[in-house]
């Protein structure tokens, strides 16, 4: 079992390494110096790979979902290199959150910029790892009837990402506290706009379009729209993705989390905080303008008490039981079934998003 | 003949208000609190009008000479759309372009990563601003059956602004000075990427896909399709701009140029330095060793004295003829008239070509 994700990862892995030698390709026939070949191939290969990768993988496991089977060499190369234009997305937002939030280290290692000669010189690499989406996608998808939707879907997101970025520093400011700021509705923008966009609904819709699930004609209902309807239900899974992961930040415990949550002492503005701050007492307000996002354990750990004491863990629970029935309720308005499709034609599954909702519901870490 | 500079300017300028309300209406139609907007609104307003606004205005002037005739309306709205996307691309890349270098003022005023509280958020901001343009094009664009070859000369000319960005960072760092990296060749290869591609041929590349100005059919021999005609002439137009824009850095006097240049104290990888390694015996190469790139008058002084004895300004005025006449030819490489074309269809024409060499020829700033 542990086997299978193993070799799974590695299969995946392997058509990262072939894009890099594509793009490397593309600067040495265009007569790049080898330092600047050089100084691309590490931008890469310290930014791109390495993460968890759930979301490049979701891609080939959507595309697989959709067409009911497995993939044939062509399908799953191009499956797989649509998932790693989502980890090549996230690599760009992973490269600036670190500089602008100067954080120390990332999956394990020191952030990018903090290695010898890069520093503000990650701004162009981070560029440049966007630019290379733009690349890849053009040279193996640029015939296809759907290649202008896949640049679409990726813009649409990408600026998005970008303004849930901007809500969030504008909001939470690691250096200025100031709670009034908060609140649960601009908890939810920052991360429907911040996560749920690119995370979860980019690589679905990405896996439609390359199963050739058309648009429904333009004047039709929005809501009998295929990617409509995907978003419709994966924003709000994202969403619930997110508030989950606030929480766990606050009550996962570290051995199992594989991490020290910060978000507290960071200001962050989690749905924690933003909870409490709906329930606080004036008393218990004070408390929290007092002690949150500060450098202090003593003040991190009167927020952590303010937390249980409001029940924090149970109000978490019950969120928990409403977001995945709503969800599941989302999703059972998907038509299956009903009238047939032509053979070899891909129509939306429900297994799609129940893949996703699985894999999130009550996880630990 | 002022007025009429001034007005053109303020017409095209005009068109940037109404781009700028539409991007501000899109965040608040989703929502975005005021205080979000208002950060965006800023950063627009600082970095992308304010500048010479050559590039854009050249995607109007080109339109109009394609197609013969004044513009109306709405051919002029697009028109400037296109151009304007064209600064938004020159903002995105001078945000970064200032951090990375750490420059104190732009334009006459401070840098935007120098404004109050805005520092590191300036990165995500750059973001954004390249995020705006292609809302705009999806915006204005998305049913014309260009859209797709604008995306991608956008996309590929935003690549290889980034690797040539790269190669120069790579060979010219401001702190570790190192000629022996430098050479004419390499010189050559920063200035096409760094800046032919999107100063020079994206510009002339909208105005041809705006006024329907076909691909040759795949397979046709390449020389014959006109955008890589266009681009066959733009991007020696370009080099021939930036070896004299580096030659003016040297030698036009502080009141003519409008700025006091300062490409031998910050370590540029100018075409005045490497001509002169090309040409230095070992003794004045050891003067350039030890007086290039570093943040001293007296040291500056003796560089200039070098290029002086070198006859730098002899060889530039001999580039400058070469240069002319070779980009005059390729010019001349257009047909012009010969088989008929049919009514409103539009044909490449060498005028859009010689106003941009008549307006670089002999410049002096």
């Amino acid at each position: 079992m542990a086997d299978a994700k193993a070799q799974k990862r590695q299969k995946f892995e392997d058509v990262f390494s072939k894009l890099r030698e594509e793009l490397l390709d593309y600067l040495r026939q265009e007569g790049m110096p080898a330092d600047v070949v050089a100084w691309f191939k590490r931008n890469l290969d310290y930014n791109v790979p390495g993460g968890k990768l759930n979301r490049g993988m979701s891609v080939v496991d959507s595309v697989e979902i959709l067409k009911g089977r497995k993939l044939n060499d062509d399908e799953y190369f191009k499956a797989a290199l649509l998932g790693w234009c989502v980890e090549f997305l996230q690599a760009y937002f992973l490269i600036s959150d670190d500089m602008m939030d100067q954080s120390v280290t990332r999956r394990g290692q020191p952030c990018y910029y903090r290695l010898e000669g890069v520093n503000l010189i990650a701004i162009n690499d981070s560029y440049m790892v966007e630019g290379a989406i733009y690349y890849l996608l053009k040279k193996h998808f640029r015939s296809e009837p759907y290649y202008v939707y896949l640049l679409d879907v990726l813009h649409d997101t990408t600026f998005q990402t970008q303004i849930g970025q901007l809500i969030d520093m504008v909001t939470a400011p690691e250096d200025v506290v100031d709670l009034s700021k908060f609140s649960l509705d601009k908890h939810r923008k920052i991360v429907i706009f911040k996560t749920s966009y690119y995370s979860f609904y980019l690589p679905v819709a990405l896996a439609m379009y390359i199963c050739g699930i058309p648009h429904s004609p333009p004047g039709t209902h929005d809501a009998d729209d295929p990617y409509a309807l995907a978003e419709s239900i994966l924003v709000p899974l994202g969403e619930y993705f997110q508030v989950q992961d606030d929480f766990l930040d606050f009550a996962a415990p570290p051995e199992v989390l594989g991490k020290i949550g910060t978000d507290i002492i960071d200001n962050k503005c989690s749905w924690c905080v933003n909870t409490a701050l709906a329930l606080a007492s004036p008393a218990q307000r004070r408390v929290l303008d007092e002690s949150y996002g500060i450098k202090d354990k003593a003040a991190e750990a009167r927020v952590k008490a303010l937390y249980e004491e409001l029940g924090i863990r149970e109000r978490y629970a019950a969120y928990e039981e409403g977001a995945y029935r709503r969800i599941m309720g989302l999703i059972e308005t998907i038509p299956e079934g009903g009238k047939d499709v032509g053979a070899g034609e891909v129509r939306l599954k429900r297994e799609v998003f129940k893949a996703f909702l699985d894999k999130i519901y009550k996880r630990q870490k």
